[in-house]
């Protein structure tokens, strides 16, 4: 029987009619290439309707608009702007390379682009405009656009692409509906915990996954919004957290490395700082005890661009529980299955790849008619883990990281983790090379802490000497570089790295 | 353009999946004539799915199923079995007289009533339930149901009916989709912030507006339960305060100014307690500043049947501030209206009807086509308003409350907090009853505190003394009783006291 309840659209509308409305004092800080920016949600919201306004008079109104833009006020803006007036927001990666961003923005049919001033690219087929005090003053004049359609939640808000190391970029599209039930699961308590006494920064990029739906969030419920802008380096971020009293930053772990690194050098602080959050890889314990040791939580959220980034979400007090990916948030549920895809029990010990559905999981790739759904219901998310019984999830290695050695599995995370709990060593990463005898077998890239020396003899005694490998799970080979390969969006870039094993054994050779 | 998100229901199964999955070990307390019930979330959840087989069995799938019953366990297992199985679980008042219980239950159509033992009320047409020990057993012997359908989101889960002191009582029915949208709002840090580290004590009754979702956003997020069960007193509450370590619990103003009045006398505390959740009526200054000295902060909650409990929340760390009611919460707009529909602003000045919408505000009434909103989008109060320019609601009146003398407004409200704030009052309501030369005119009615006297003269010169009324604003008479009449649903019964009046003026002539 139907209920009496009012047909009432979840969009982002209804988000930024609180934006409007409630909280019309509270602060937007933008770091930009012009200075720091602030404004009040009033001035914001104000400007959204400009924005709006000049999109309509653009003939841009409900189309598909590419950003290339860092974290700012700007960016921001666009955010509503073009879903309120039902088109699709774009966010592409600025760490693309050219080619790769003529292809998405080709498979997205935008019509416009809006770039930040310092990305390098050019596409004389479609308009495009600079972010910058010029295209501030253009929308400066247009009077505020009025009315908001009502847009249905189902219809797609922000769309992005994932960054594969392997084949073409992916194109998702998060909808009106996900954004706002997602955003709101991040305000529960038990999950991010925003709330208007916060002041929340957003590290990671707003060109991907809508910034983890953080800036959503944020606005949602009045908390005070930082975009740390183009480039941030680790002074930027602490310098930020200092003079804008920033309680809570979402970062990748990368980042935390760097920023802790930073403050120790310098014999800063991070006072303000109640709690980072942190994911994409898994946060080193090593940087959990420095973070807490400066009064900072870890909250360790695990989550990937198919699930509208964070999915699951652990905030344990025990230290040594943080690498643990944690337990489903609001709106998603989990299960563990085989390779034949059979169900697991979440007994703790049982290995399997993890699959997920929920209400801002990815059904279909665009462009593609193609479910991907397991049993037409679970997204398979190429993660190997092991489920507690109380749900809490660890995730043991990426399926297609897992290295086998003679028949038997070494897993790549726990080796990493082991080698970056050594004193001396800043980062480490390990991929699986191939070998005649065993299949595969480990080799390690490791970055020394500044100023210190380590051996290859030395880190291999430090694992022998934490037990927790066998003899045949340690690498054959460690290497020392400057910087880890990263992918665009900070992951390990282990298919560049394989690459880089081969010349180094070519050489050798 | 679609999204590429899949389409997942917000269901009690949703929620349901969490309960059984994730939080098994967490414990729900009931207290029952046969005493102290415990038991683990895991318990609980294999519990409902024999309850559903018990209810298959009996053919009561996917029917409507009337509750006459308390905030037990057993009726906590119902507000999950019957919805689950796409079924309509209808709260009957247990308040309502015997008459009404027919009228709403025939309304409704409910198949099968499961009623507490101590409730008298008969209905030989209909199958009947007694909550007992030998009901247990026959549950306990079921074979646990296997797979609950994925019952779309807009179908109706929970019914009950409005006690309006006037007219017939009302249906509303909530949905799937409203019941999960507003627990998780709950859970929000700037609204309930409810915690799987808290201890929830629910004392808003399940027997309306399904103890305003309480129980669901507890259970959702793994919070421990606790349920007062039939007919608690101040002495029960604040036993189970300390024996459970209650954190936050839930109840209408007049119940916490016993369990103050309870702790005063016998000396008692309240130190588990962080927070107490009220509403349905303004808490007074008083009662706030006696919790805060306990070490208890107060969120003031407003809202009503039609918007599914808790529309808005004021959780102001400023006293003076709490008589506000506060923010609207995720998923609730409001609005301001003149008598002629037209919006006023938000400027703390203008005073006009609050109106609301959103997605767990109701449309229309049960077996009633008419859609009840004003321009087909905002549900009408019946609250007189004030609302600040951030947003925040002032509730002056409700309509039919304002007391219209000599052409000008006296708000009861206003009168009735001043009388209360006198120090020897315990409760006070203020009625507007018919004048020949003013049109109406206020009189008071006063529960004095136990043990001290207090005149009419007494109250009337602190009134003056207040300066906050003209003179004709002061009511024309003061009429000590011993309690204040409240409604089925705790709310000041008006019309009994104008009826009180009148005896009492035939009496004198």
């Amino acid at each position: 029987m139907d209920s009496t309840i009012m047909d009432y659209n979840l969009n982002i509308r209804a988000i930024f009619w609180r934006v409007e409305k409630l909280y019309s004092n509270q602060e937007i800080i933008s770091r930009t290439y012009e200075g720091i920016k602030r404004y009040t949600y009033r001035d914001f919201s104000l400007r959204v309707r400009k924005l709006a306004s000049f999109l309509k008079q653009k003939g841009l109104a409900g189309e598909r608009i590419a950003t290339i833009a860092w974290n700012t006020h700007r960016h921001l803006e666009l955010y509503f702007a073009v879903p309120l007036l039902n088109g699709i927001l774009h966010t592409v990666n600025v760490r693309f390379h050219p080619t790769e961003m003529d292809y998405v923005i080709k498979e997205m049919g935008d019509k416009a682009i809006f770039k930040d001033k310092d990305i390098e690219y050019k596409n004389d087929s479609i308009t495009s405009f600079i972010l910058d005090e010029k295209y501030d003053e253009e929308v400066e004049v247009q009077e505020p656009f009025a009315e908001f359609p009502d847009v249905d939640e189902k219809q797609g808000a922000i769309a992005c692409f994932t960054s594969g190391t392997t084949g073409k970029p992916k194109g998702v599209i998060y909808s009106h509906r996900s954004v706002f039930i997602h955003s709101l699961s991040l305000m529960a308590k038990d999950v991010l915990g925003i709330s208007s006494s916060d002041t929340v920064m957003t590290i990671v990029p707003m060109f991907h996954i809508s910034g983890w739906d953080t800036p959503f969030a944020s606005l949602m419920t009045g908390a005070r919004l930082v975009l740390p802008g183009p480039r941030p380096k680790a002074e930027d971020i602490v310098n930020m957290i200092k003079s804008f009293g920033v309680t809570i930053a979402i970062a990748a772990p990368t980042v935390w490395i760097d920023v802790v690194h930073y403050v120790e050098k310098e014999k800063g602080d991070l006072s303000p700082l109640k709690a980072v959050v942190t994911g994409g890889a898994e946060p080193p314990l090593g940087l959990i005890k420095k973070l807490s040791e400066y009064g900072v939580k870890t909250y360790h959220a695990w989550g990937m661009t198919e699930t509208e980034a964070i999915a699951t979400i652990n905030k344990s007090d025990d230290i040594n529980r943080l690498s643990e990916q944690g337990y489903p948030i609001p709106g998603i549920e989990t299960a563990l299955i085989d390779v034949d895809g059979k169900e697991l029990p979440w007994d703790g010990r049982s290995v399997g790849e993890l699959v997920v559905r929920g209400a801002f999981v990815t059904k279909r790739y665009f462009n593609s008619p193609s479910n991907i759904l397991h049993n037409n219901t679970w997204l398979r998310t190429g993660d190997v883990v092991k489920i507690k019984e109380d749900g809490s999830i660890k995730v043991v290695d990426r399926l297609k990281d897992l290295i086998k050695s003679g028949g038997e599995w070494i897993s790549s995370v726990d080796l990493e983790n082991a080698i970056m709990s050594y004193e001396k060593v800043l980062e480490a990463a390990v991929v699986g090379v191939p070998d005649e005898k065993w299949g595969e077998r480990p080799v390690a890239f490791v970055v020394k802490k500044p100023g210190v020396e380590v051996t290859e003899e030395e880190i291999i005694n430090y694992l022998k000497s934490l037990n927790m490998f066998a003899k045949w799970q340690l690498p054959d080979k460690i290497i020392f570089i400057d910087s880890i390969p990263k992918t665009s969006t900070g992951k390990l870039d282990k298919k560049a790295m394989r690459e880089m094993v081969k010349k180094f054994i070519e050489k050798k050779g």
